[in-house]
C-alpha cells in the first residue's frame, strides 16, 4: 500500500451546504475501489444507527480499481449507502458510463452528505477538479428518460449521466440510480437498495459526469504490462463459450436452466416451474429481436465485449425497451404469470423510466397480487400499478416502499425476502447455494453478491453449499473492487492472472491472489459489522421461514442449509 | 420455589390439530405469574426466528399470581406472543374479567400453538378442566361488541371474554385482545404490539371463560394472613391521594400535567404544548360526564377500588364510549389536532369495537396526516379512516400495520418508535425517563413498561433517569407478575409489604422484597436475550435518530439520554 497517485482524489458534496471539496486520495484507501471503497468508507465515516434518508446517511458512489479504460467490462460504477430497505449497509453496482467517466476524471469516490432543503432540488456537474451544484427545478417529476434528454441537450451527448426518477424524487425503497449506457439510455441501474431513496433523500436529482474532451485515462505505472494484460483477457473473453451465450441470449438464457432445475418463482414463488415459460427464453428472445430488426448484443458500457445487453423493439422495429434481462422476465413476468416478452417490455421501459429496481418492484407486485390487491397475469393492472408508483397514490408508495412491506400490510406471509430484501429469480429452495448467498450476505438477499448457479453442483443438495456461496461471495466482491462486470466471473479462472497483472501494470505493485482475497474478506466482515451495529443480529442472517417450511413443487423442496453452517460461513479463511 | 399447588394447570389449546391438554403447572413455573409467565415459557419455548403470523408462535395468557380474588385490581390479564408489530417478545396486559375468571379455575397459563386451516375460525370454551373448540363462522367480520353480544346470549352475561374484531382477523399489527369488563363490553385491551393480530393468525376469534358458578378462588394457604394483608392494602388504597385522582378523574387528568411540562404529542410529536388542549383535561371530562349523567368512576375489573374507569354519553345520556384515557385522547386527539371530547369518544367506541390499540393507530393516522395521506383535524376523514380499517382497503390495511410502516410507505422519517411500536402520550425528549423506558425496555416503546412521568424530577434533565427508569421497569414487572394494575404503582412504596403478605398467604412461603425483585430482573433479561436471538441487536435500543436531532417546542429539547448510559441499564442488579 505504498503508492497513490497524486492526480486521483475524493469528491465531497455537502448538500446542506451546497459546498464541495476535492480531497487527495488518502493513503489507506489507495488499493480499495468499487465495493471495497464505498463500503470502507461508510464504515469508516457513518454511524450505522442513523437514519438511511436522513441528512446523516451519505451516499458513494466510487468506479472500480482498473475502471477508466476500456478495457472489457471493468468500468462498473458502485454505489454505497446505508439501505432504507435493508436497514444495513449496501453497495449496489452497475454498467453504463458513469465509472468510466469519473475514473477518466481521476476521481475514485464521490462522497454525497447532508441533504438540501425540503423541496429544493439540484444537479451536482462534474469534470476533472470540478463540481457545480446547479438548480434541478425543471426536472423534478420527470422520467429519467426526459431527464437524460434535457441533460445531454445541456452537457453534451458524450457525458455520463447518473439520476434518479420519480420514484427516487419519492423516496421509495424500490428506488434506485440509473446510468446512461454508451447511447444514453438512463438503463443501468444501481438497482438494489434504495440507492435512488437516499439520492432522493438529499435533493440530488442528477450527477453529471462531463466528456474529458481527450480519451485520458487513470494513471497507468507500466503502460506495456498494462497492454500485455489487457490483450490476454480479452482473447480469453473472445475465446469462451460462455461469454459467447450471453452475447448470444443476454441473461435471458438462463430461464430454460432455472426453470428446468425447478427453483424459477411462479406467481409468488409458489412453484418453481411452468411450461408457460416456454415462451419467454432466450432464445425465444433472441429470435424475435432478430426478426424485429432490434439488437441481440449491446454493450451497456463503452468498449464491452461481453455484450450481454439487448434492445426490444415492437412489431414495427421501434424500440421498446432496454435491456431484456432475466431477473425481469422472471419477477415482473412469470412471477406474476404474465408470460409475454411484449408486456415485459414495456414493463422494463416503465422501470427504468420511473427509475427502479425491477426485482423488488417485481416482488412486490407478487406479493401483491398474492394479498389480493392487484390481479394476477393482469398486463393492464400492472401498468396501472407504474402509474400509481408515479403518481404516488397509496398503493404506488406501497409497492414502492418494497415486497417486505407489501406482505407486512397486507398480511402476507409468503414474502421471498432476507433483511427485507427481495429475492432474485432463483428460489432458493433449489438452487441452495443462492439460499446461502441470500441468507448471508451483509447485502440482503442479493444474487449479485455470489450466484451459484454456473456451479456445476447438484443444487438441490444442500451439502457443500456454504463453502461454495463463500467462494463466490469473496471472488464478486474481488470482482465489484476491480470494476469488472460480474459476468466476467465466467472466465475469472482463468483471468485472475491477467486481472493481477492489470493491476499491478496500473498501480506498479504486484497483488498475490491471497492479498486480494484478503481486502475481499475484509470488505464482507466489515460490512456485517456494520449491520450488527445498525440493529441486524445474527438471527436476520436467515432465509425466511416459511420457505423452511413450505415444499416448493415440483421438487417439493425446503431451504435446509443448517444455521449453525450459515453462521460459520465466514469463521474460516 | 417448593410449592405447586396440585389443581392449578396449565391449558394447551393446539389450533392446527383442534386439540387441547391440561397439564400440571411445571414445578419450575410455580411462582411465576402474568408477564413472568408468559415470558418465561415463550423463551422455553420459542424459536425467536418464527414468524410472529405464522404457526410456529405461540399465544400465552396468564392472570397474575394473586389474580383469582377480589383484592382490588390484582386480575390483571397477561397477553404474551412475539410480536409481529416489533419482531421480538411481547406482554400486553390488561383488565377486565377474564385473568379473575381464568384464575378461579385454576388456570395459570393458557397456551395456544398452531393454526386453523386457513378461513378456518373457532372460539375456545374453557372452565375447569374442560375446553371446547367451536366452529365460529357466525362471528367472523363482526366488531367485537357484536361478538360479545352473541356470546354472552350463549353462555351467560357471567362469562368473561377475550375477543379479536376484525382487525384481528386481517392480522393487523394494531389488533389487540378485547377483554370484557364487569358489564359485559369488551373495552379492555391487551392493546399492544399485535397480540390480536397473533390470535387472528391461529384462527381464534375467541376464547369464552365460563363462570365458575360459585364464588371460587385460588386455592390459598393461609387464609387468615391473606384476609390481613387484603384488608391493610384495601386501607392503604383508599387513603391514597393519587388514586382518588384516578378515581374523579381517570387517567385522564395526566394530560393537563404533560400539556405543562411541554411533553404532549402535539401534531404528530411536532410540539409539546397546545392551549387547545384545555377542552379535553381530566377535569373537563368528569364535569362533562357528570352534566351528561355519565359514569366518572368505574371499575374495568369486578371488585377494583380504584375505579379509574368511566363512561361518557352523548348529550342525550346515551353511553357511547368506555373508557375516556390519556393516551386515547392524545394519540386519537391533540397529536391528530383534534380537541374534541365527543370526537375522541367515537374514535374509542370505534377502537374497541374493531379491536385495535389506540395508542398505534393514532400514531399511524398522525404519520398519515405528516405524510399527507389524511387531513390534520379532520374528524369525518378519521372516522372514514376506521371503517377502511374495518373493510381492509389498501389506506386501512396500511394504518392497521402501525405507524412505523406507514411512515415506511409516506417517506415520514417523523416516527415516534423504537422497535417498530410508537410512543404513548409522553414526549421522550421532554419526559427523557420515558424516553429510557421506551428505548431499553424489550417491550419497544411502551410507557406501561416503566413509566416515569409520577416521579417528582426534573424530566427534562438527562440525569439521573436511566437509574429512574429502571427501577420503574423493574417495579412495573413485578405488579404484572403479581397481576396488579400499574395504577397499584402509586402506593406501591406504602403496600408492598401487603403484596409480599398476600403472596406469603397464597404459596405458603414467604418472599422478599430482592427475591421478588430478582424475578423481575431475570424476566426483562430473558426477554431482551429472546429479542437479540430474534435478530433484534442492541442498536435498536435507541430512540430514533430525529427525536435526538430534531428540537421540540416549547422547550427546543432533543432526546440526550447518552447511547452508553442506555447500553449499561441492567447491568447492575
Amino acid at each position: 500500500m505504498d503508492q497513490v497517485f497524486s492526480n486521483e482524489q475524493v469528491l465531497r458534496i455537502d448538500m446542506g451546504a451546497l459546498t464541495h471539496r476535492f480531497e487527495p486520495l488518502p493513503q489507506p484507501y489507495a488499493l480499495l475501489g468499487g465495493r471495497a471503497l464505498t463500503s470502507r468508507i461508510l464504515c469508516d465515516e457513518l454511524d450505522p444507527t442513523v437514519d438511511a434518508l436522513g441528512p446523516n446517511n451519505k451516499l458513494v458512489l466510487a468506479p472500480g480499481l482498473l475502471s477508466g479504460t476500456v478495457v472489457s467490462s471493468s468500468s462498473r460504477i458502485s454505489a454505497g449507502a446505508k439501505s432504507p430497505l435493508t436497514g444495513g449497509i449496501k453497495e449496489s453496482n452497475s454498467g453504463g458510463n458513469t465509472g468510466w467517466r469519473l475514473a477518466q476524471h481521476g476521481l475514485r469516490a464521490v462522497i454525497i452528505d447532508g441533504a438540501a432543503p425540503s423541496g429544493q432540488w439540484y444537479i451536482a456537474v462534474i469534470a476533472k477538479g470540478e463540481c457545480r451544484l446547479e438548480p434541478a427545478d425543471d426536472l423534478i417529476g420527470l422520467g429519467t428518460y426526459d431527464t437524460a434528454a434535457r441533460l445531454f441537450e445541456r452537457f453534451g451527448k458524450k457525458a455520463a449521466l447518473a439520476v434518479i426518477g420519480p420514484a427516487g424524487e419519492q423516496r421509495m425503497n424500490v428506488a434506485g440510480i440509473c446510468n446512461t449506457d454508451p447511447e444514453g439510455r438512463p438503463s443501468r441501474i444501481c438497482a438494489r437498495g434504495g440507492m435512488g431513496a437516499v439520492m432522493g433523500s438529499k435533493g440530488l436529482k442528477a450527477i453529471v459526469v462531463l466528456d474529458p474532451g481527450t480519451n485520458v485515462m487513470p494513471e497507468v505505472t507500466d503502460l506495456p504490462l498494462w497492454r500485455e494484460n489487457a490483450k490476454g483477457y480479452a482473447r480469453e473473453l473472445a475465446a469462451s463459450p460462455s461469454i459467447a451465450r450471453y452475447r448470444s441470449y443476454g441473461t435471458a438464457s438462463t430461464l430454460e436452466l432455472v426453470n428446468k432445475l425447478g427453483g424459477l418463482p411462479i406467481r409468488n414463488f409458489s412453484r418453481g416451474q411452468d411450461e408457460q415459460t416456454e415462451a419467454i427464453t432466450g432464445l425465444q428472445m433472441a429470435e424475435t429481436i432478430k426478426e424485429r430488426g432490434g439488437q441481440t448484443s449491446h454493450s451497456c458500457m463503452t468498449g464491452c465485449a461481453i455484450q450481454c445487453s439487448n434492445v426490444w423493439v415492437d412489431l414495427q422495429g421501434k424500440e421498446v425497451a432496454s435491456s431484456m434481462e432475466f431477473e425481469t422476465n422472471t419477477l415482473l413476468g412469470a412471477n406474476l404469470e404474465i408470460f409475454d416478452f411484449d408486456a415485459i417490455a414495456r414493463f422494463t421501459k416503465a422501470c427504468n423510466d420511473l427509475g427502479i429496481d425491477t426485482i423488488e418492484t417485481g416482488g412486490a407486485m407478487g406479493v401483491a397480487m398474492a394479498g389480493g390487491a392487484l390481479p394476477y397475469g393482469d398486463v393492464a393492472a400492472v401498468m396501472d400499478a407504474f402509474d400509481q408508483i408515479r403518481r404516488g397514490t397509496v398503493l404506488g408508495k406501497l409497492l414502492g416502499a418494497g415486497a417486505t412491506t407489501v406482505g407486512r400490510v397486507l398480511g402476507v406471509r409468503e414474502v421471498a425476502a432476507v433483511k427485507g430484501q427481495v429475492m432474485a429469480a432463483y428460489d432458493p429452495r433449489v438452487i441452495k447455494g443462492n439460499g446461502v448467498t441470500y441468507a448471508t450476505s451483509p447485502m440482503g438477499a442479493d444474487h449479485t453478491a455470489g450466484n451459484t448457479i454456473g456451479a456445476k453442483v447438484d443444487h438441490l443438495d444442500p451439502a457443500g453449499k456454504v463453502a461454495l456461496s463463500r467462494d463466490l461471495q469473496i471472488i464478486t466482491t474481488v470482482l465489484d473492487m476491480l470494476g469488472f462486470c460480474a459476468f466476467a466471473r465466467a472466465v475469472y479462472a482463468t483471468v485472475a492472472e491477467q486481472f493481477r497483472g492489470l493491476f499491478a501494470a496500473r498501480f506498479g505493485r504486484p497483488i498475490t491472489d491471497d492479498e486480494i482475497r484478503s481486502i475481499a474478506i475484509q470488505t464482507i466482515r466489515s460490512e456485517i459489522a456494520f449491520n450488527r451495529a445498525a440493529g441486524l443480529g445474527p438471527a436476520t442472517d436467515r432465509i425466511p421461514e416459511w420457505m423452511r417450511t413450505t415444499p416448493l413443487p415440483p421438487h417439493q423442496a425446503v431451504f435446509d442449509v443448517a444455521d449453525e453452517e450459515l453462521d460459520r460461513i465466514w469463521e474460516s479463511d
